[in-house]
């Protein structure tokens, strides 16, 4: 098995899909390295060395072929990684959450959502099937799902993300704004959308200059 | 003026701000640096290095006092920062994140939804106001909001979000999966959900081993 890639290569080789699959659309076939970077908010040599290690290569004269390009970052990035995801809460998020999910061209789909609520339980939500979350064991023992989106409150979200891991989930989309703990071979992504609202605020409120100091300052 | 923090020391200060707070409901009243450190997933020289930046003292023998360290965090963090927000999109997305920050002790209000779809709008979605989309200039000259969250399709991001720059928007939480031109007093906050479930899915699928060397490499 080839030697997986570091992680921040992988984050910026996710960001490079995107680019160059915006390019596609817009009907751009080749795109040279410091373009690309610069899209991508990164340096040309890096995109280099990142593409390098994605097993890319590009001509001199007219740069990447971006479909190639895309082929191989596919292949690379989504080689056996699995789609079928499970969503843990039908609050208001989780919802929104299955709706985003449930739309054509997703590349991901919700096998089904579990609340610990049962009268949100029983009947489908967009198709969705909704169990109640005592459901959850026997399902994941069913279907072997890897990845979930944890959409609960804090203080439940702790529990819950246990009975993912001991039912085999090594993949977790958290929304719970608390940090789970969990073993090493499961990997969590926090998504806490208060904590990056405020960080907006805060740097919105920053005068033009105290931004540059602030971004130009070594933390 | 006070010069303003950098921003990667701000994140940080965020985090603890949640650490603490979690803390505190826990009925903790003391904690030293070491054992914050541990929970925001840090050292404890840079919580101390953090803390001390925001103007936080702690006692040698009793570590900091919980309290008073979210007290002068809050000072620092939220000082004069605009709780106000307007979202832009009425999709799912959009809806969720108008019913999570309508809940009681959100600390931010939705002051007005926007959406291109006049079937949408004219009536409240769980009290928030819903305008056509065209309403957006006269509302944030009147209003003077500086926060917006963007939850519409990629392919009209940009424009919108040029309208709100130019409407005196100066932060943006962007949920569209494109990466928005801005000039540089404007702050933009990307959560881009399919990216991080990427990522979350890719990660998943290695094994252990290959994680420790994904985490042990620099990128």
């Amino acid at each position: 098995m080839k030697p997986a890639l570091p992680i921040p290569t992988v984050e910026r080789l996710f960001v490079y899909h995107k680019v160059l699959t915006n390019l596609l659309i817009e009907g751009t076939t080749h795109v040279f390295s410091y373009d690309l970077a610069n899209r991508a908010r990164n340096t040309a040599a890096q995109v280099r060395r990142d593409l390098m290690s994605a097993g890319c290569v590009g001509s001199s004269g007219k740069g990447y072929d971006i479909r190639s390009l895309l082929d191989r970052l596919s292949e690379v990035l989504e080689h056996g990684a699995s789609r079928q995801v499970i969503v843990i809460g039908l609050g208001n998020i989780g919802k929104g959450l299955i709706s985003y999910f449930s739309s054509p061209n997703n590349e991901f789909s919700i096998l089904a959502a579990f609340d610990r609520d049962t009268r949100k339980t029983g009947k489908p939500f967009q198709e969705c099937p909704c169990f109640p979350i005592a459901d959850l064991e026997p399902f994941l023992e069913k279907n072997k799902v890897e990845l979930a989106v944890l959409a609960v409150p804090g203080p439940v979200a702790q529990v819950l993300s246990d009975r993912l891991v001991m039912g085999g989930v090594r993949g977790i989309l958290n929304f719970a704004p608390v940090r789970l703990a969990v073993p090493k071979w499961v990997h969590v992504e926090d998504n806490h959308i208060t904590m990056m609202l405020k960080k907006v605020s805060y740097l919105a409120k920053l005068s033009p200059d105290q931004v540059k100091e602030s971004l130009t300052t070594v933390g």
